[in-house]
């Protein structure tokens, strides 16, 4: 592959629609694409859906053989001072791609999991990226089928998130619902049961039983779940807390329930 | 309580100073104190460790019932602006505490639990600031008697760390070993058995027995443990993982192993 452009001038046009790209959802979502960075990130993009690729010369000629496969009418390379201008992270790899984004429907969280029911979480105002893309990173690795997201969320594509995802974007469904007490209900009536934790909650996380369709209810970082949110939940659950502890970050609890889900259906 | 001392310009030399604590470690070190922020840091600071209290004019005179008990000649109001100066968040609380740091010793890390068995987690060279104190609340919460840190950890009085441990940095004993090798194998000595999560663990997590003396052993965020430290495990496990998952976030992996280890603990 012999990449067929170079932009040399860190102010070039194109990488200030770039850094544009970077910084605004709306744009993102106009354009309908995403921006990965680093050689994970490229190496696992799904080739449909690979849009461009952005080469800092130096990646380029330290690894070719990572790019040999690719398109080269897709591909532009960059001077090292350019790549580092539109870079999202302090210590650039050298490689960012455009990807065109999901459009996933909430059916599709609903798939059947290794253990045959459907597992799910559910957010509620999640504000912090790297709590959000660490979600979805542990949710594949325990193997829930879906993430349904409330429309006040972090914005998914946001390249903190996407950076904490670490590959997981490609492959975890999600949908951010306009409606979000509409989608639970929707999976509560295709058999979801839904368990919040929250402060009511008397029985401990570890003592229910999620081997059949089961979610979890998880809320905002300070705040946790609204009310009216924690009202739809067939089931309140707590994690003990031993010491002072009042509650726990959002990603850790998430990751505590979905681990416990995992647990059980192991052994099933 | 009537603050004595009021600073109104933001180029001060004590805010100046105090800005330099903010920064650096060794100063923090020299002087034996860290920096607090927020009401609840405040609220839970234990009283003989308190050093000095910054707070801004408007926290005071909006809830001066929170400050009744403090001694004035160790209290200094500010003006919002210098407050706005010296505070580390992006949405000041208006309180800021210094606080004399902690100088516990490798046998403090040992003491019984809530299910009589020390319960250790060992920290190698961890680098995210967010993680660390992730780690120390989680671990408060958890049960665990003690936290171990290999001295190229990230510092932990880092104001990152301590707002992300919530508090539990006034109750969590942790001790960073000059010899890392050499402190592991001391709690191995007194019975400690150490776990260390590792792509060799043919078991996993969930299939150990934690509910003696147990410790769990964790790696630098993307490269995990060195191999000398973990040709010192006891026993090596793996967190079962679905999908393209190769590894879990530090913070999330250690909560996962915690939580298993609580779990069992609080069934036997």
């Amino acid at each position: 592959m012999n990449p067929t452009n170079i932009i040399t001038s860190p102010s070039n046009p194109r990488l200030r629609s770039l850094l544009q790209l970077q910084k605004k959802p709306k744009l993102r979502s106009e354009q309908d694409v995403f921006i990965v960075e680093g050689i994970k990130m490229y190496q696992e993009a799904p080739a449909d859906r690979l849009v461009h690729t952005y080469l800092s010369e130096s990646l380029y000629h330290r690894q070719p053989e990572l790019f040999r496969t690719a398109d080269p009418h897709a591909v532009t390379l960059l001077s090292d001072r350019a790549f580092e201008a539109v870079s999202d992270t302090k210590s650039p790899q050298g490689v960012l791609c455009l990807v065109r984004q999901y459009h996933y429907q909430l059916e599709d969280l609903l798939g059947a999991s290794k253990s045959g029911a459907p597992l799910l979480i559910a957010l509620e105002n999640l504000q912090d990226p790297g709590n959000l893309g660490t979600i979805m990173r542990t949710a594949e690795g325990a193997g829930v089928t879906g993430v349904l997201l409330s429309e006040d969320c972090v914005d998914l594509y946001n390249p903190k998130v996407i950076r904490s995802t670490m590959g997981s974007v490609y492959r975890m469904p999600f949908y951010y619902a306009d409606d979000f007490h509409r989608s639970i209900q929707e999976c509560q009536a295709k058999g979801i049961r839904w368990y919040a934790a929250h402060l009511k909650g008397e029985s401990s996380h570890d003592g229910q039983d999620y081997t059949g369709p089961a979610g979890f209810l998880i809320g905002n970082e300070s705040r946790g779940l609204t009310d009216g949110t924690a009202a739809l939940a067939d089931t309140y659950i707590r994690i003990p807390m031993d010491g002072r502890v009042e509650s726990l970050n959002a990603a850790v609890a998430s990751a505590i329930l979905m681990y416990e889900a995992n647990r059980q259906r192991r052994s099933v």
